[in-house]
């Protein structure tokens, strides 16, 4: 049997519904407040700009996992409630941006530069910077209350509302509490493996992987032992995925992830591959860390560094076994859709596997 | 019969209630992450720090208009309920006083520079500001998420919860787009009285009375006639308290309001008082706006000026006419309990002629 149009094109019907809900908003919005169309024009640019709609998709495939039917009465509403899962994300980046203070994002101006931008060419009154910085709170924030505006208005009967509060809720305050401790082990300068595994478990593997499959599974009604299987399986996943990104931060192919090489190493990243670089004796790290002019020829020396020292090999051993680990959850999981089974044993593959 | 201790004493109330919440959320985010409890200490604080609980007072007598019973069984859920309208408050004054880089707030530090003033004698990585700045749209973000919890963990019957959940969406964009409104307003340098206006229906009419008591009503089941009367009352009211704070900015008695003489001027807020001041040809405004050094003496000259040109007067007139047809709205309006016409009269009354 070929594959269900919406299983195939997922990322597609995300992007029409996120395009849907936000033109709505905006019609609805200038009979509000005119000069409001600004804001949800840069926050669909934003949206709308690119991203792989990971949330969505893990949190589609829990539903499907749980018996739902992409022909059934309710797919449109659970496409619709998927994919505000990205409202979640747009507030997380557009937020992240600002406190990173960085200049651009998929090749076009954050947020809060943009609107600096925009108030240095109308020539405004006060500060450009601050008024970027206003825009982009408060942009932020409107995200954030219309992700749940658009999960709780996507048509999901009362009773599948109720079941996906509890995930949807927790998931909004690990992202938030993964930020913070993000924020606050870069301030300390805490080098421990501990401290970064605990961001990655936080940051990645609930708000992106455990969370959403809960929240899909939740949708469809699923079981608590199915529940259960999907979310294991999702915290290894979300931690094996994250350290893969670290891996790809400092050996990735430029032409492949799109940042240049060792850009990781120059942000001053806390991952776990430096983490246990530094305890397993790469002190080269100490200086090559957080350094923004850091040149191509001291990446190489990093990077040679990290393997002879063993973190690599130790970060490889630890995503295969958190893969392994994840695999055999999905394997026990009493998943209905065999469908499910086979794309989630797929994405778990591509997502600890891929190069960019 | 003497009045029912929770309507009498209804902010000592909404604050144990939100001392029990956030005391959970600390328990249960120590459980997530040991590192979290020094931000759940931080919103507490500011929580608790001080505040005249005006929309959860609103919300409590829109509920008792529609005939909710203090002596109910709802009632314990329905103060929860209420009490979260000061954490959708909180988000807004943490995101503002960044957005406004205002250093206290009630006395103390703002929750940027606490967050800042721990960085700096922790002695962190990194600049102390750009840590309070993170922290502080965290804690802001996490309050604006956590009002939705505990509004939805109140212990409402879903049939309660499904009626406000309209108010409450609407009142959470329209404070968004209020404050955003404010910000362009100011950058703009758009002095006209209508741009004041529009930003007092929105940021206070709305926010602060009009959807707390159509959140109220709609959780006791009021009739469309009800709701539309109290939101008519809540509209009118709300404008005429933005006035009367506007006034309050300029005119205000420090011994009574707690700040500096004419502190609306050197923060050089666009109120209709000004804006209409300007229009009539108080052009000492012009010098005087936004000047952080603005001495009393010229404090002195503005106010006679907004005298003069009969600003004030046609702000007061603009105030009595708003409470006069707030309060036929509310004569009219299909009230069930009585203690609630009363109450409302009386807050209307005291939120219009107070003194600070």
């Amino acid at each position: 049997m070929p594959p269900h149009p919406l299983d195939l094109d997922l990322p597609k019907h995300v992007d029409a519904a996120l395009a849907g809900y936000l033109a709505d908003r905006k019609t609805k919005g200038a009979r509000t407040e005119e000069n409001f169309a600004g804001v949800v024009d840069a926050l669909a640019d934003f949206v709308l700009g690119g991203g792989k709609r990971v949330r969505p998709t893990f949190a589609w495939w829990g539903w499907r996992a749980a018996g739902g039917d992409p022909d059934g009465d309710q797919a449109g509403a659970v496409l619709t409630a998927v994919s505000s899962l990205e409202l979640i994300q747009a507030c997380a980046l557009i937020h992240d941006d600002l406190m990173d203070a960085s200049e651009t994002r998929r090749g076009m101006p954050t947020v809060h530069v943009r609107f600096a931008d925009k108030h240095r060419e109308q020539g405004w009154l006060g500060e450009p910077e601050r008024f970027g910085l206003a825009a982009s709170v408060l942009i932020g924030d409107i995200a954030l209350a219309w992700a749940d505006d658009m999960l709780f208005a996507a048509g999901l009967p009362t009773d599948a509302l109720q079941r996906l509060s509890i995930p949807w809720r927790d998931m909004r305050t690990e992202m938030l509490a993964g930020q913070y401790l993000d924020v606050l082990t870069q301030a300390r300068g805490d080098a421990s493996p501990d401290a970064a595994l605990r961001i990655d478990r936080l940051k990645t593997a609930a708000y992106t992987v455990e969370r959403p499959l809960h929240m899909g599974a939740a949708i469809g009604g699923g079981s608590a032992e199915l529940v259960d299987g999907l979310r294991s399986f999702g915290t290894d996943i979300g931690v094996a995925f994250q350290l893969r990104d670290d891996l790809l931060g400092v050996f990735g192919d430029p032409a492949v992830t799109g940042k240049p090489a060792g850009d990781d190493l120059r942000e001053g990243k806390r991952t776990l591959l430096v983490a246990l670089g530094m305890e397993f004796g790469a002190d080269v790290l100490h200086d090559a860390l957080g350094r923004p002019d850091l040149d191509v020829a001291t990446v190489d020396v990093v990077r040679a560094k990290l393997v002879e020292v063993g973190a690599v090999d130790a970060v490889e051993e630890r995503i295969a076994e958190l893969t392994e680990s994840a695999l055999t959850a999905l394997d026990r999981a009493p998943i209905v859709e065999p469908a499910a089974r086979d794309r989630l044993a797929q994405l778990a593959v591509s997502a600890t596997k891929r190069t960019s």
